[in-house]
């Protein structure tokens, strides 16, 4: 039988894994909200916001009531560290879910999306899910390779934000500046949801390992060959 | 006399502080080489964000350490952790002076300013210095109306964010879809910056008096009025 901390541990798991169910969700849903011009949805993901920030203050207040009462050391200190990096990245994410959401919101009841520029979007709002969706499985199941593999998806989304920017600087934009703008946001928000997910995973090969995974310091290398952000 | 554990304690606040004068230090740089289009300042504010995370990792590497051995409770405590968030906050920052650097060095030996837009990316640069030195100063005097009232620079931060987006949805821009890119881009980064700088100020005031000034997260909203971001 596990004794009160580690249960208060396994139950701090529990709700970082139902934050990546929540940042995955309001992701999907904000890009149905941006690609469809639905005001509903928009609305809906930016008010789904709070519960996502009510559960990362409940863990961290766990968090620091568990240090000061409990003063774990060794591997259970660094299983409260890590736990509190984790919900400021997914808290982080769902924020970015809803400034897309945001975005789909202002230009209804137009949408913020260029017909030629819609499947590429659709493809970064799959690979959001995805990535938060492993990142969830990977804090659940502590599997390192699984972390590491998770970046692979982040190469993909590199590659979907490197799609636009060829887009927007091929010379043969003509969706207007208003657009233009909306998906030079649009495409970092992705991209920094994607970056948010991979630090997730890399907590969690720190945690196993006691070692950083490539580089301590959440990602936010621009893509190889990007025109824009390198 | 300070026992050691106080004396370490110090010396996180005086690094801390150190890490706002190089992040300063590095988004003025990085402003200059924007508008100069000086690939060497550029290629300087590059290299020079290893030391801010290396000091991070030093703090952080520090913070478990105090947390491990010294089980600090109460303020203490308090201490350590909002010291660990601040490095974070400060570590981004960091990251976002050299992604401006980027955009210089890649639109080298153009400038990425539009004549039109110089005065106010410069405003913008002196902003963003004054707010992360009244950063700085907060950190060392702990002085909770102060941190209250580094809010206002950030109000002026969004005030120019809001004339980039006039300037480039007023239907006047002539300056390319590149320049558009790179201005959209570059506004957010000089706004996130003055919005970890917030950041910075509110977990001083949660050190201080045990209550968040304003909202628990780190400020994102949009400007009132922001045409794009809201």
């Amino acid at each position: 039988m596990r004794d009160s901390f580690h249960e208060e541990l396994d139950r701090t798991s529990d709700q970082l894994v139902e934050m990546t169910r929540l940042a995955g969700s309001a992701m999907t849903r904000a890009t149905t909200a941006l690609l469809d011009a639905d005001l509903h949805i928009a609305e809906s993901v930016i008010a789904a916001d709070e519960e996502i920030d009510r559960i990362q203050r409940e863990l961290d207040d766990r968090a620091v009531d568990l240090l000061a009462m409990q003063q774990p050391v060794a591997t259970d200190l660094r299983i409260v560290i890590t736990s509190m990096r984790m919900s400021a990245d997914l808290e982080r994410m769902g924020d970015l879910a809803r400034h897309v959401a945001k975005v789909a919101r202002r230009r209804y009841p137009e949408s913020a999306v260029p017909a030629a520029l819609r499947s590429t979007l659709l493809e970064m709002g799959q690979v959001a899910e995805r990535i938060v969706s492993k990142a969830g499985s990977v804090i659940a199941s502590k599997d390192v390779d699984a972390a590491v593999r998770l970046e692979q998806d982040d190469d993909e989304m590199d590659r979907l934000h490197r799609q636009l920017f060829q887009a927007l600087l091929g010379g043969q934009w003509d969706h207007g500046m208003e657009a233009a703008v909306d998906i030079t946001l649009v495409g970092r928000y992705y991209e920094r949801f994607a970056d948010h997910a991979v630090s997730v995973a890399r907590r969690v090969v720190y945690l196993v390992t006691g070692e950083w995974h490539n580089e301590y310091v959440a990602p936010d290398a621009p893509p190889a060959g990007d025109p824009v952000a390198s």
